[in-house]
Formats: C-alpha cells, structure tokens, sequence
C-alpha cells in the first residue's frame, strides 16, 4: 500500500513538483501546489491593505530582485490541474474518511483563506527564501476576524500559522499536512494590524519535517505568538507530516 | 495595577457572572458572556444543516430536560451590554496593544465564527454538562472551510476547538484568553461532514485553567483530532489563561 501510494505520488508529480519553477508540461510533471503566473494572484496589493501593509510588501519585493526571496503566489484549489487525481491520492491515503467526501458539494468550493475575500478578512501575502529556508507571510487581520472585542481570533491566527508552516514544509518536502500544531499566544492581535509570520525549517528526520514559527508586529518589538514545533510526549508525532498511507491509522 | 484591574472586574461582573442563568439588573451584575434569551440564537437548527447534525442537536436538546444539560446561546458581540467597559478593560490588561485598536473600524465587526453566516460555514451549537464541567460543541464545517481539497481546513478546526474549549474555561472561571493551544491532527476532517468536539476542564491551579478536547466522528468510532492542555516546557505557561495585567508582560 505504501509502495503504490508513492509511485503513484512519483506518477502525479506531488512529491518532487513544489517549486514553483516553470516546467515543462506532461503527464508526470504536473504541479498541485504552486503556479508559475502570478500576475492575477488575488494577494497582490489591494487598494483595502494598510499603509503598513503595503510597505513592507514594497520592502519583500525589493528583496526578491536579487533572487534571494520569492514571492509565493496564492495557494487556490482552482488552480489545481487534475483534481480527480488529487481525490484518487486522498482515497489511497485515507480510505476511511475520504470515502465521506461530496464530490458535488466541492466543486465550486474555495479555499478557507479566501473564503472572506470579498470583505476583509485574510489579507495576506507569503514570500520564500530558498537558502535559508524561511517562509514570511505579511497578514492583516480584517475586521470578520474577530474573536474578543478589538482583536483577532486565536483561530483566525492559527490558519494562518497553519498555512505559513504548511508552506515551508511543502518547499522542504513536497505534499504534506500538518500533524501537530502547538501553538503560544503571548499577546492578543490588535485587530486590522499586520504581523509577520515567520516560519523556519528547523530539520527534517525521515518523513517528519520540524517547522518553528512565530508572530511579531511590523516593528518586531512585539511578539504577539509562537508556534513550536518540537515533538510531543507521544511517539511518532510529528509537526508536519508528509501524507501517506500509514497515516491513515493515524498520522500522529 | 493587578488589584484596580480585578477590582473592575468584579464591578463589571465579568468574573462571576459568566453562567448563563438569569440575573437580575444593575451594574454589578451584568453578563458580558452569555445572554439568557436564547429563541433568536443563530446556533438553533437552520434548514442547511445536515441529517446527522439535525439528530444529534436533537438528542443533547432531550439531554436538556432533566437539567444535567445545557444548550448554550451563540457567542456574539452584538449581544454584549457595556462594550465602552470591555473595551477599556482590555486598554487596562494590554495598553501597548489596545491602543492599536480602530474603535470606528470595529462598531460592525462580526464575531469570526459568524462571519460565514449567510453561506455554509462554521454551523456549530454547543452544550454544556456543569457537573461533569463539559462543553460538547456539534460542528459542521461548511465548504468555505475548507483547506486540502475536500477536507476541513486545520485552521478552522483550530478556531472551532479554541472556541469550545474558551467556553469551558470561561464556565469554570470567568473572563479568559487561550494562552496555549496544541492540537494534534490525526486524521482530516471531509468536508461536509459533522464532528463532535468534547471539552473538559482537568483542573485548576491559580489563575490557570487546564483544559483537554478531542474532536470525533458522530459515532465516536473515528478520533480525528486531539487537543491537550498539558503546560509547555516554559515555565508559567498555561493552556487556558485567566486574563489579567501580569499577562501584558506577556501571557506566557
């Protein structure tokens, strides 16, 4: 089972296609994560993001002139080639649960983060650095984030720790999905202020990939969280865990 | 600063009064939690919720008769009396991050798991068991949730067990912010599917709250996911904690 899971991973381009490069197309190399045309990325500026946002957008892009930083374009199913090959991997990796899917329901269905892009609500924009292995995400919490009064929620914070750990992981290690997330909340977001998610490959051992994050204002003098990525007191846990079939009894 | 702050907690009643039962009228005894009419609640049965949500809504509502259960009221800003009060409180706990906040910007702002109200999003009710000290949150992520293709997004259930378990600590405890969450994701969630999310208080020790969680199946024959509330390895960390000014400098 675990043997043709992975060649049929190898088959579909999963595991060794998460650069975002420009390829060649054919049936093995296609992408499921990334796209190479980022013009129409929906993270692009908008006229709603901050001043502050804006700026330090200018200042990550500067920095990809040199080639050191890459800006990441917008992670959305819609984009993705071969969908149904996609939920034929699922079914090999989690017969149990994904036998439970609504093909019908999803079709038209977006990804979480852009769920509220119509209003304001994950303003984000993630950048990479390949050598020292960093993902940034800038994010500006809108106002349908809320959770106590005047702040972001712990769980709006925490999709988006999600989405930037995922991101380093999916550059270090190809396909993935987070198995842990552990995650200090030092200080409450002020709402409708950005931070910088910062995510750091620590190592990877076998099929584990250790990913450290933390969450700091545009000035860096407040560090509003962090999100850890050390093993739990159980065995074979893992932070984030490349998705294969034996995590189907279970991943952690 | 400690003492004037829960000084003004107790006059806004916001430690004792988080219990959901009816109160008489007055300053000192105003609920900034919980609101005792419940027949408008958002969280009540809408013709979009699934079969298996609609039958186990149905069974905790039977729960209820002889008293051991409770349903709880949507967790709503809009419902909060006195929010100049709330607000200043938090100005009194963390001015260096209050002070960010856009009190204009913030009049409208929804709570965040009602910001996908008029599509299938977060749809979720609660219960709570006060002498087994058990919130039980029934959830139905819809498709705007979701993160892989066909699955919940981690982040959303991150937001639906740090809610629940929210809940628990403030029924146990009064006012709270979630200082750590740790979740362990065994399996993904499809899309679609109802989950139960079962919250229990473990202890108390000061102004802590410890607090553990797991989500499952409607079944319960399938545990998808693992929330513990077990200290960090830093010290004076806590899963759940008490708001309070010590926690400006920061909370864990």
């Amino acid at each position: 089972m675990l043997r043709s899971c992975a060649a049929r991973l190898h088959t579909l381009g999963v595991l060794c296609d998460v650069s975002g490069r420009v390829r060649s197309s054919g049936p093995a190399r296609r992408s499921f994560v990334f796209e190479t045309v980022i013009h129409k990325d929906p993270s692009l500026p908008k006229p709603s993001w901050s001043k502050d946002m804006r700026l330090l957008f200018d200042q990550f892009m500067k920095k990809c002139e040199d080639g050191s930083w890459t800006l990441l374009p917008f992670y959305s199913y819609k984009r993705l080639q071969n969908v149904q090959d996609f939920i034929t991997f699922f079914h090999a990796c989690f017969p149990t649960t994904a036998k439970l899917i609504d093909k019908e329901q999803l079709s038209q269905a977006p990804v979480f983060t852009e769920s509220l892009k119509d209003v304001l609500g994950f303003e984000h924009v993630m950048f990479y650095n390949d050598v020292e292995k960093r993902t940034v995400c800038l994010f500006e919490g809108g106002p349908h984030l809320q959770g106590m009064f005047g702040f972001l929620h712990g769980g709006a914070l925490a999709t988006m720790i999600d989405a930037t750990v995922g991101i380093s992981a999916m550059r270090a290690k190809g396909f993935v999905m987070t198995a842990n997330l552990n995650i200090n909340f030092k200080r409450p977001v002020p709402l409708g202020s950005v931070v910088v998610i910062n995510s750091q490959l620590d190592k990877i051992e076998g099929r584990k990939v250790f990913i450290s994050c933390d969450v700091r204002s545009v000035d860096e003098n407040i560090l509003y969280s962090e999100a850890t990525g050390s093993p739990s007191p159980e065995e074979n846990v893992a932070p984030v865990l490349l998705c294969s079939p034996a995590a189907e009894h279970p991943i952690v």
